[in-house]
């Protein structure tokens, strides 16, 4: 067994980590943390420090940790076959069985599943399909995305395009050209705080026709959406919204790709965020839920209409030019199939809606007249809270306060994890659907003595 | 047990399979193969049918099938923790372990590797950090990519600009700007055929300095290569061919990206292909053999020089705005772990070496006088043999007559996969390290009668 101090050396020595403040960890001033194992709504460090995780991993493990059948599952397919390809119609029980299992809990629209490893993978498939889809039809010039400002649709180079929030754009050139944004259906954050939310919607309805006819229709293939904006603040949509949205959208005959990798398998409390909303998606994009992060594995659901003209691309130009070395990877398809097993046998999605109303009820109960809290909302196993200088007024703090780190900092020193949200004060939940209600209050006492303690 | 018939026509209904034809698939003129085991050199389908698997799978599962060593770390750790994720600092003892294993295994000069999935999201990270790095030198203008025609980077928007194949380009929209491309490094496709290889290297670095010339020095970032071609082809470069290429980038400061996800960890009979040909690079891309693919993972190793402007770029300002959720993932870890392992103990690289010669000279002495066979290459575990209608006058088949394809299937049938090339009538060649000699002797035998067959 490794020392401690050494596992910690290595680390500051070679390992690059992921939104991170790399010089502080380089100088040791951001501490290295190694988790040792979890259960439940439960992690553990190696100093045997334990922390009920509010917020299942980066909103993935849905299904809490230490489950056994997917471990087992797991490791019956590395005995079995840890890997083959997917290319030329290879396959495996589990990559096939999944891509029915995932086809029979999508809407019936719905035809075929690509998988990919990760959300970002799966929005960067979903781009090429949509021009490759548009240059079948003969339509070269209909190619522009349309994302919303808060949008969350990954970190690489187009799809941290998507991606409408600064963090991701800031010292890495992007947005690229060939992405456009439109408003972020932020209620809380409109500009007219006499608008109702009919109102608000009428707007952002009005700013994205706009968008369009400067662009021309013609020029536009697509929109992609969070049916709640996820990284973005975890911000349900105003009433309406999706309804009114899919109108412009089939008005100008343009895609709608509904980024299901925070909603999907669950997370609202219904299967898919596009049931939930009434959303007709031209692709969905699934990823964490999928496999609750057991194992890497995402997808991009293609409709029937966009299927048969992919099929007709290759009648015309053979064999597609897109292809992952572990599309379909035995290990995350084996991962998948014993995940939604697991989310249906233990009605975990039942658990998920009545417990996330449950805390979104106590979270309100217990901090909805703090002066210093200007929102509360959510959705299913979804919570944030959000953070103002003054309510009244709907004033918001300075950035440069931190307000949102400094309160997940004392949450965490207390032993749970919520999330700073990336832009703005706002304090992020989505723990495991498996959610008790005495966590559930754990985490609102918690959360409130952090309020407390930061903001009076 | 899942009846044949249901599995085939659930995967027929369900599953969008990666580099294939959906029509035909969709028609049944495509069949499903449906694997279902697989060890050492072999895999077995689901009617029971084995084949000597020559291109390991995508050349990735390098250490062989059904190694019970990596199976059980990736069983342990499932049943330990199966996922935390790596943001701000976290780790897992076998992310942190890999790590160092990794730069124990790279260039003196490498300092850092960020955790990915596959080789398409490592290079996706690549860019990002190119142009980060340069913003934070206070050189925006300086963010161009020089790739090479017949490079292969990847499948995304960006990595698919920059791999150099028209497959992965047409009715994609792809090269994106940004991305440039100078000649490939294939001197048996050279325009001059009195050309020396010392001439012909010659020509790539006039080439590669016009380009630099007519674009200017300060818009170029990087330069990207893979050490040997590989899904372009499989084309060793000619002899000094990194050297003088090294010298140019060195001149112009330009940074190179060795792209080692087929050479890395021991393709070539070396730890690395930058080992092998002397190359500095500034970052190394890692992916297939890092696992053998036994679970889905990827790295970009970045040297101290970059690492220490990544480190002022984030006193700058803060946290770097790249994460995947899956970066790191711990069983992707676990198995590069116990892959390495294994690389050392069963002296895997050494036998590659010896077997790869061995199979390479069987090739050359079966093949070498055929007078459709224009070329057999290779270094280390990599072999090709490219067709041709006249040997003489180094004149290629027309690519509609498909006899890359033809002599592949022919193989297949025989119980033997290799690998028509996407791009050339070239059947391509990438087994495991475990080969036999009896095992390369079989595949010489079946090349030689498949050639025999289509060709005469």
């Amino acid at each position: 067994m490794l020392r401690n101090d050494q596992l910690a050396e290595w680390d500051r020595e070679n390992f690059f980590h992921p939104s991170t403040h790399l010089a502080q960890f380089a100088r040791g001033e951001q501490q290295s943390r190694i988790i040792t194992g979890a259960q439940g709504c439960h992690i553990e460090d190696r100093n045997g420090k334990k922390h009920l995780d509010a917020f299942a991993g980066l909103y993935c493990v849905n299904v809490g940790y230490g489950r056994t059948e997917i471990a087992e599952a797991i490791a019956k397919q590395a005995h079995e076959l840890a890997y083959y390809h997917a290319y030329v119609g290879h396959g495996t029980e589990a990559s096939i069985t999944l891509s029915k299992m995932i086809l029979d809990r999508s809407p019936a629209h719905m035809s075929k599943v690509y998988f990919g490893l990760g959300g970002s993978d799966a929005n960067e498939t979903n781009v090429k399909l949509v021009w490759y889809y548009n240059n079948i039809l003969g339509r070269p010039e209909k190619k522009k995305i349309i994302s919303r400002w808060r949008g969350y649709h990954g970190s690489g180079l187009v799809t941290g395009s998507l991606t409408g929030l600064e963090l991701f754009h800031k010292k890495f050139d992007l947005p690229l050209a060939q992405v456009l944004h439109t408003d972020a259906p932020y209620y809380f954050r409109r500009d007219d705080l006499d608008q109702s939310e009919e109102q608000f919607v009428a707007q952002c309805v009005a700013s994205l026709e706009e968008l369009i006819a400067r662009e021309g229709a013609d020029t536009i293939a697509a929109f992609i959406g969070e049916p709640v904006l996820g990284t973005g603040g975890i911000v349900p949509p105003p009433a309406g919204y999706w309804t009114e949205i899919q109108k412009v959208l089939d008005k100008h005959d343009i895609l709608l790709i509904a980024d299901e990798v925070v909603t999907g398998f669950g997370r609202l409390g219904s299967m898919m965020g596009s049931d939930y909303y009434g959303m007709k998606p031209d692709i969905m994009t699934i990823a964490k839920g999928l496999t609750s992060a057991y194992a890497p594995l995402s997808g991009s659901i293609v409709s029937e209409r966009m299927w048969k003209v992919l099929e007709d691309g290759t009648d015309e130009n053979g064999v597609i030019g897109h292809g992952w070395t572990y599309s379909a990877h035995p290990i995350g398809a084996a991962a998948g199939v014993a995940n939604l097993k697991l989310l249906d046998e233990l009605n975990l999605i039942e658990n998920n809606r009545e417990t996330g109303a449950y805390l979104n009820k106590a979270m309100r109960d217990a901090l909805g007249d703090h002066p210093h809290v200007g929102d509360i909302r959510g959705e299913g196993m979804l919570c944030a809270v959000e953070f103002v200088r003054d309510r009244d007024g709907r004033i918001l703090f300075d950035a440069s306060e931190k307000i949102g780190a400094q309160v997940a900092g004392a949450l965490a020193d207390s032993g749970v994890i919520g999330r700073a949200m990336p832009q703005g004060d706002i304090l992020g939940f989505a723990p495991p659907f498996c959610l008790t209600r005495e966590e559930a209050d754990e985490v609102v006492a918690k959360t409130a003595d952090a309020v407390g303690k930061i903001l009076g």
